[in-house]
């Protein structure tokens, strides 16, 4: 199952296209809206003001709320977009946003407006999509959950210490980064394949990677397997419930790029919102000199609640498309 | 520039086919050669005791020493196997390897002596390739360097520390793992996409994620961005001997999935070798109960070293296509 | 650059997502409705009485009527759809429609009506696509003509023997077949490659048969070589205005899959429109029994003249999909 | 199933990689040399004096005569090579051949003895994996036949005819064209689909095409559609021995890009081959100049019998793969 995702953040629309979409799938629009409003902005003070109704219209591949088969397409109109002044932004890059890379790539002729094609606003058809596949695995008893696992240092923050957390950062005019942690369970052994291409931590990275803000991506141990000697690291095997499973899952369900039967546990490292309220230095690249900037407009102080249902969206498309290969 | 390794550790030989090479690149054997000696086993205490040549013969795709244009297909024989008795392996299998999920998969059909396809051996091939992609990249003045940045929970160990704790290692019958930082200089700004499959991040993940032992990649300050403010984590722009830099390089020199001009700097964690000389717990494939295992045969104490190659020839590779593509 | 056509006859919309479209181009939208109006039924007594108003809406990648280097999204709106009944239609196929064949793919779960996915109706949103290309082509001096060159048996037909054969077949409730000449001129030679992917004759061969109807393709020549010496056959080289040209041009601008300087010439044959106003024997799915059917519905008694522009916009995204490519 | 074809006609050796092979299959090299010696040159007067063992060395994805499910790369050593003087050959390009396109593409680089990368000898690699894919099929109940169609404008001959004709071309240092058709029974209805990319008339034109010296392709009655009205044309469905089948094959098994459960069947032209005895006009493209030339060295007067092993074997590697992806 591929997906093509398109739309800018001041555009008319955003949308995805999903092909090989196994035909006769009732469609759970409640699980769809509800996973969109995981994504969506604009309900408590911790995040941006820009309000959408996220309403997802599916303009092929459904019949009578079943899918046909045939390549779905569905598109988001975006209809709260603010685009006063974005001349200053298109030649003022805001630093670490993509702002300067994407001006270079596209000879000056992308779509500055809110972040353009790179906003996070392109998330929801990502999102609209990932719950298309977690309705394919949930059929096939596999199941995809997501979480905080880091926010701005604090390990799994409860949803008091999150709110504080970002609420600080609001207040100083900055934003702050964390990770979001992925567990799949119910994915039998056997899925995937050691090589470039059918590799399932290497095609989960690709599609997490494609998510606005994500730095980096671990599986189980991951970056602590750095500091471990192999008789920590290692999984030793055991009958269970008279099935071959491991004490241990410092693997994260993944050995040679082929699942082993163990939950698919992954960490996805998210950065601080590039936009923050204080005045930064930057270019202007009419006259290539240093200047002053400061970001005006709506953004969240941190993205990474919303990232939660982003990245499990990602991960559910990835594993519906390995599992489809075999 | 595709690239499609073969082979199996104790079959025939390994090897590659790199397609879509440039014609008339001018093959630097002494290049390649250098390579591969990094990545070789068996000249130190510290490594496996296996021997080969690792002298590769180029099938197609070269003339007088020049690239063609046509698939280039290298191949490097298999001489010092051992393959006495892996049938205890096949049933018994070797925890955190890719024994159990490659039986699972493969129907009990793969080849398990000396890990099979998922053996290290098969990077031999890959650094050769590899070789090749940096020969591409250095005619564009594009470099690549690698080198341990953890190792064993060390950072940046000078050589003698790798020694000692790779011994230390090794006296305990264990093994150890590390991480490994590549730095990419002189790639010019403007290079991937924002979606998946041109993303520069997703790409170097997915290429680095199918070399064995690779468990986590981070770009830049990678999960360092967990613990940070978006005042700290921001690179402001700035104009440097008249071009358009960052004053810090925190995101990596990736924004939006595209090259910003500023070293490319990832690391990759990889784990201890899971082959290690303690009886470890297993299962018995047969009869489905839980047995003991201790891994005989040749094995590295700790592979992080010889990986420093392996992910020098992934990373170049997936900038030579990444580049090709625009 | 790839596309990605969706929609299905009588859902919402068809449409087209383009992805890497050369940023900065200024879409000449005449161009676009030109192409499209060739297309477009309803205009004639010889064409089915379907009516579309086939405006495009592009949600993404244009903005100030240029591309932005993002994924360019155009949707076409639906209207003119009687679904009466399909009941019937989707347990009695019609003979040489596609309506088994997907019964039996998508387990009766494609929409049926007016031939869903499978429709005629799907190549407005290709032609739209290939007019995009076709100014990319135009930029770089490559021009696309197609023409009818066979119709009910009858070569290089006039506009008078055009209508002439094709009332003749409507009058007798029936449908007549063609063929569509491509020449492209103005390709350089050294476009495309001898292998599976890259090949200019296989990559054309593969977009051409994607068009309903299609059931042959032939180069040059083509199949009138089966009756040909080599002495006949051979396009002799010669100079002509200080280029390397061939005296004959039976290759159809093609050698060893790549683009030899000359123009390139396709021929695609086109079956009658298997709808026709005459009872026809089928069986019926449900009680698996011999049955008759007359189609009804709006129908074309002949596609050819309406696939000239969608056989142009196949051969114009190939085109420009192979010259990014080099 | 995915096939990678290297090689250059007198380069060390030509060879191709397998990926997605099915694990456990039990190679039969009978099989595999029966069909690898129908492509052979050199056992009686109608063809090539080159004489090669065309033995394949299986390098890798085999062990005990099973595949493992790992990449199989097999390679055949080229022996038989006289590259006396191809000096005159690069820069005097032989009509019809790929010299001049390869030259311009390659920049010169290219292997220019014996056609390098573009050589017929590269379909023997190509057949040994099509061997590999007939077993795959005939596994699954699938049969591919092919034969001559057509040979010097004479419709189906007989051996007789054809050693006559091509005999009669030999003698007047010419060569001649034909046909092959490939009927394919077994194939269940419901493979393939609509759109570019798994629709099995555009994949298996794709293969086919990367068949040196193929110039088209058509299904069914292909061309002859163009002069058939829709009554004559459409193969009306009846029920044969309790299943669906239609009482003509106009279609060549194959409706809407998807296989309707009769026999695919399609037909191949061959151009005559290019190499003739006679003088011929060429430019020299190092004076720019017009000139002559005779083709020296080996080659076969007609190809179209080596042929008919390598569109089978294209065509059983395209079917295998559009099996597997359902």
């Amino acid at each position: 199952m591929k997906y093509t995702i398109f739309g800018e953040s001041h555009g008319p629309a955003v949308g995805v296209v999903l092909e090989d979409v196994p035909a006769g799938l009732e469609l759970d629009m409640e699980l769809v809206r509800g996973m969109l409003s995981r994504r969506a902005p604009g309900r408590d003070p911790t995040a941006t003001a820009r309000r959408e109704a996220d309403e997802p219209r599916i303009l092929s591949g459904v019949m009578d709320g079943r899918t046909t088969g045939a390549p779905l397409c569905a598109v988001i109109e975006n209809t709260d977009t603010h685009s006063a002044d974005y001349e200053e932004l298109r030649f003022k890059p805001r630093p670490s946003h993509s702002d300067y890379a994407a001006w270079v790539k596209y000879g000056g002729n992308n779509d500055p407006r809110g972040g353009g094609h790179f906003s996070g606003r392109l998330t929801a058809p990502l999102v609209f999509a990932g719950a298309v596949a977690e309705q394919i695995l949930r059929n096939k008893g596999v199941s995809v959950q997501t979480c905080i696992s880091v926010l701005g240092g604090v390990n799994d923050p409860t949803p008091e210490q999150v709110n504080e957390i970002i609420m600080a950062a609001k207040s100083s005019l900055d934003s702050v980064g964390g990770a979001v942690r992925c567990t799949v369970t119910g994915l039998p052994a056997g899925i995937g394949g050691p090589d470039f291409g059918e590799n399932i931590e290497g095609e989960l990275a690709r599609a997490v990677f494609a998510v606005p803000a994500v730095k980096g991506i671990q599986f189980g141990a991951g970056f602590r397997f750095a500091s471990m000697r192999g008789s920590q690291a290692n999984d030793p095997f055991c009958m269970s419930e008279g099935r071959v499973a491991t004490a241990t899952n410092n693997s994260g369900g993944v050995n040679g790029g082929i699942s082993n039967g163990m939950p698919i546990v992954f960490e996805a490292a998210i950065r601080p919102t590039p936009s923050i309220g204080m005045e930064q230095n930057t270019v202007d690249l009419r006259t290539m000199t240093d200047t002053k900037l400061t970001v005006k407009g709506r953004h969240d102080p941190c993205i990474v609640p919303r990232a939660v249902p982003v990245i499990e969206a990602a991960a559910a498309l990835t594993l519906v498309d390995i599992m489809q290969r075999g």
